[in-house]
Parts: C-alpha cells; sequence; structure tokens
C-alpha cells in the first residue's frame, strides 16, 4: 500500500473507520494488479537511448497516484474481468498521461511538479517534448501489440481530445472574457477525456454490453471534471508541502480557472482592474497571490469551486449505479470522495 | 503537376529528355490518388478549436513535397494495389511527418522552414508543441479507421524509433566526439525509419508477402539515409531562394552532420580549435560559416558526403530489383535520383 502512500498524496484526511483512505482500499482490492502494472511501465519504458528511460523514470517515480491506471484496472474488475490484458492497457493509459505531463511542462514552463523539479528544467524542453514522444508511441506500440480496434479508437481519440483542449487552454489563457462554459469545456477535454477513456477501456476488455461501457465512460468523465475542479481551487490553497505542486503556479502563469473567473465576474471595479493587471498583464507583485486569494474567500469562489466538484462526484456516482453493489462499486465510491476531500 | 513544382522544390537542375523531373514523372502517375491525399489532410486536419487548423495548415501549406505520401502511393501501385485505403494512410504519415517538423522546430528554435516563417515562430512554442500532439493522435485515429493492425504496428514502431532518434541528436549535439557511425543512427532513426515504414505500408495494403514488404521497406530505408545526408550536405551549400530553408542552420545550432564530422577528423590543431569554438562552444562570429564552408570544401566533406548518399541510393535501387521493371519501379528510381541530384 505504501505504493501510493508515499507519493505525496497526504490532503485525504478523512479515513475510513478502520483507518484506511479511500486510495488503500481500492488498493487492498486490485493490489496485484497494480503491481504488475507498474512492473509493466518499467519494463516498456526502457529505449537504447539511456536519456529515455531516465527522463522516463524520473517523471514516473515523481509520480503521482497513478489515478487512471488504477481506474481503468478497477473499472475492469467491477465488470467482471479476470484476464491481464488490462495490466498492459493500464500501462498504455499512463503512458499517454505521462507524455501530456512532459508536453504540459514544457507549454507551462513550470518548474515544480509534486514538489520535484520538472523534467523540462532537468533536462530541458527539446528532451522533455521528445520524450513524451517517445512514451506517446510506445503507448500505441503496447495498443497494437493488444490488438483491440476499440481500445484503440477510444484512446486514440481521447489523445486528440487532449490536446485539443490544452489548445483550447492556450487560448483562453490571460482572457478574463473566458466564461465558466469555456473553462469547462477545456477540463472536460484536457482532464476528464483521459479518465473516462480509461474506465471506458475497463469494460470493453470485459467485453461488457455498450450500456456498462457507457456508465463507466460517464463514471470517469465526471470524476475527472471533479478532480480537476478540486485541483484548481487546491492551487490557491494548499501548501506546497500537502499538495507537492507550487502554489499559486495558476496565478502566475495568468491560467483562467472557476476560482478566478467567479472572483473576476463578483468583483467591483478595483478589483477587476487587480485582476486584469495580474492575470492579463501579467504584472505581479510579492503580495498579489496573497490578495488574490483574500478576494477569492471574500467571494466564496474557492468553496464554490469545490461545491462544483461535489455536483460531479455526484454525477459520477450516479453513473455507478447500475452495477452491482459490491466491493469494487464501493471502493471506486471512494475514490470520488477521496479526491474531493483532498480539498479539506 | 504544379502541385509540387510550386511547392519550393527546384533544386532538380537535371530534368529527363522530355523536360520533366522525376517526381513530375510519378506525379503523373499517381496524380489522382495524390490530389485525394490532399483532400484527406484538409479534411482530417479539421478541428473544433480553431487554431489546430490554422497553425496546422500553415505547416502544410508551406510543406514541401509531400514526399512520404508520395512514396506510400506509389509504392502500393507498385504493389498493384487497385483500392483507396492508401490515400488514407498516406495521409497518416503525412500527418506523423508533421507532427514531428512541429515538435523539430520548437527543439531546434528554427525560425525558418522552406522560407516560411516556422509555427513556433508565428504562434508560440505551445502551440507546435500540441498541435504537433493533436496531429500525431488523429493519424492513430485514422490508421484505426482504417482497422489494420500491421500498418498500426509498423507506423507506431516508427514513431517510437523517430522520438529516439531525435533524443539521440540531442545527445551528440554540440559533440564533435561523434563518429559517422553514431550519425548514421541518428539519421537512420529520426529520417530513414518513416521513410521505411511509409514504402513497406505500400506494400502491406496491397497484401504482398513478406520478401516484398521487406524490399519496399529497405528501399524506403536507404532512400531515407540518402536523402538527409544530402540535406545535411545542402545545409552548407544552397542558397535560401533554392532551398528554402535558413543555410547555416545546422552550423548555428551545433548540430554534429556528416560534413562537420569528416572536416573535424582531417582538420589541423587550428581548424579543430575552430569547431571546437564553433560548434561544442557555440562562440561564433559573422564569418565563421564561410570559414567553415571553406573547410568543408578543403577538406572535400561536402562533395564524400554526397558521395555517399549515392551510395546509399544504388541499396534503395537495388532494393527495387525484385519487382517487375514498368512505369512505377522506374519512376520510384527516378526518385532515387531526385533526392540526391538536387545537391547539384
Amino acid at each position: 500500500m505504501s505504493v501510493v502512500v508515499s507519493l505525496g498524496e497526504d490532503g485525504n484526511k478523512r479515513t475510513r473507520a478502520d483507518g484506511r483512505n479511500a486510495l488503500e482500499i481500492l488498493l487492498a482490492l486490485v493490489g496485484d494488479d497494480f503491481r504488475k502494472v507498474d512492473a509493466e511501465i518499467r519494463t516498456r519504458m526502457v529505449s537504447d537511448v539511456p536519456l529515455i528511460p531516465e527522463l522516463a523514470a524520473h517523471i514516473i517515480a515523481s509520480g503521482g497516484k497513478r489515478l487512471r491506471p488504477l481506474l481503468l484496472i478497477a473499472a475492469a474488475r467491477l465488470c467482471g474481468y479476470v484476464g491481464e490484458r488490462h495490466v498492459r492497457l493500464a500501462a498504455c493509459v499512463e503512458f499517454i498521461h505521462t507524455a501530456t505531463l512532459l508536453h504540459d511542462d514544457v507549454v507551462d514552463e513550470s518548474a515544480l511538479r509534486r514538489g520535484k523539479a520538472t523534467a523540462n528544467i532537468v533536462w530541458g524542453n527539446q528532451a522533455s517534448v521528445l520524450v513524451g514522444d517517445f512514451l506517446f508511441s510506445r503507448s500505441f506500440q503496447l495498443m497494437t501489440q493488444d490488438g483491440s480496434l476499440s481500445v484503440l479508437s477510444i484512446l486514440s481519440e481521447a489523445s486528440a481530445i487532449i490536446a485539443e483542449g490544452e489548445v483550447m487552454q492556450l487560448t483562453t489563457a490571460n482572457n478574463l472574457a473566458t466564461t465558466e462554459d469555456d473553462y469547462l469545456k477545456v477540463i472536460a477535454a484536457k482532464t476528464a477525456a483521459l479518465f473516462a477513456a480509461a474506465t471506458r477501456v475497463g469494460a470493453v476488455v470485459a467485453g461488457r454490453p455498450e450500456r456498462e461501457e457507457a456508465a463507466l465512460a460517464d463514471f470517469g468523465r465526471w470524476l475527472g471534471v471533479a478532480f480537476q475542479l478540486v485541483d484548481d481551487a487546491l492551487d490557491y490553497q494548499a501548501d506546497e508541502a500537502t499538495l507537492g505542486k507550487t502554489v499559486g503556479d495558476d496565478f502566475r502563469e495568468g491560467k483562467i480557472t472557476l476560482p478566478v473567473i467567479l472572483a473576476f465576474q463578483r468583483g467591483d471595479g478595483a478589483e477587476q482592474a487587480f485582476w486584469r493587471r495580474c492575470v492579463e498583464a501579467r504584472e505581479q507583485t510579492e503580495e498579489d497571490l496573497a490578495r488574490a486569494i483574500r478576494l477569492m474567500q471574500r467571494h466564496d469562489t474557492l468553496t464554490e469551486t469545490l461545491e462544483r466538484a461535489r455536483t460531479y462526484g455526484d454525477k459520477a456516482r450516479a453513473a455507478l449505479s447500475i452495477f452491482p453493489d459490491n466491493d469494487y462499486r464501493r471502493a471506486l465510491e471512494g475514490v470520488i470522495d477521496f479526491c474531493i476531500e483532498r480539498a479539506y
């Protein structure tokens, strides 16, 4: 279990009666599969070009909860799947995710991710772009070896949608005319699409009917939206030690997220001028982040962002209702709570 | 035919008796297919996110000979293929190539490609990375729609090899200890792998036996090596109007290509110090490019690079020998000459 707990995710303060958090409960159910995914990832990122495994290992080790492969595995097991194909496909999903992280950090010029220096800072933007391309290609090689055109279709479409979402995000950056609707489109594409693809693939490998595929895709999609909403709130409230990423990153980059959109809309003239200077013109002083957070608190925009996350969490929970009420379903429901409660 | 002639490729001064160059002859044979590929490319690069088709159109329009899709089509026809699948797959190959160009220009910090401003200069590195990702994903979507796991395997492997080649190139950059063998490994991966995949796919869609697949892959591979050798020589001898790329780019970036490797190896102490300063330390003055070219001429390294290209061209020609001596084969042989003669 330490696999996950050690990965810097320590925001889940509400634990179950037995002291385990929701991710730990899920891991207890699918731990063998999860370790196989880990082994698959390490085996498949090899290359004769030493910089590739070196850089890939950095980002994979610095690494996160492996939430997407975990969801794929759990979805497959929820569907009664008993084979081994989901292991490789879970690795594919993590490779796609890792590739997008590598490219994101180049795009965002981020210096820290989960408390560690980002690959672009250590090895340069060039290596980050190219190793991202390698992992992306390797992912499609692995899917091809699996041999399911349905899976290839789901994951190639998700990849195209992620790229579209990231480009959309570029056009909303530093633009306070961005609406809540625009923002939701961006996060549905850049984040939720891969969650949805991962959970859908779980049903596909299990050979379940379209209705279950669609329900699991919905579960993943709404969970992904909730996850991103919480992430965007945390950028203004967690401290770096807890979240493991640089607090105020979004603010410094002028990224337009829901807490900003709502604070801008609700602000008076002076406040709107503040947002324009900081986020559109990106002229910021040391004190501006603290002031931004105070304005968000005054207008309740962080609280409200988390309330939206809970609403999407409810939609995710509803999507699971067609499945039998077993340990897997309860563990997946727990993941919804986990994703939302890490903000508290 | 003007499709190609207008694309800034005007280096082929030796034409056939009837005044047409080898690409024009090939286009006369497969012009209908080629126009369909063009239409497919334009249709498939659409997206609801306007920046994507805008940026993709820039690079595709600014763009080149479409040599890789042309080779795929011609290889399929050489194999007697009579269907339409090769059109879509040729578009896939061009998307992969375009994605790598977009990422290359970010990596190289190039300002000009074929005489036009590169996308990264016009739209920024961020958009270039992400639109590259989109085209790459779209390419796999189209392959999945085609439905051949063999094709998916060939092109996903080629994509991974290209990325490996680009990473290898990073590690050879500014490093005069790079051997000719290292250099050949880089160009085999970053350039020749996609040529080989394109021509091999021609045999695959036609359902030809492994022997013909392998022969066409060899043809593409050796042609690709020859093509890159010539490209690397041209960087020190063409003028921008002819080649449409910035002359001396490789020199300014400290890229280690064969003309540099040979000139360094053959240089005396003063010359080696010159190369170290210009290429390793990247301390250059206005006059250094002219001096670099003079040293290459003194040691015959450009001539020798082109001689190697001819040797690889001969290997490409030999690979075609198992096919019947028809118009397609002769046109493909003409392409070998075209790729090499553009340097004269």
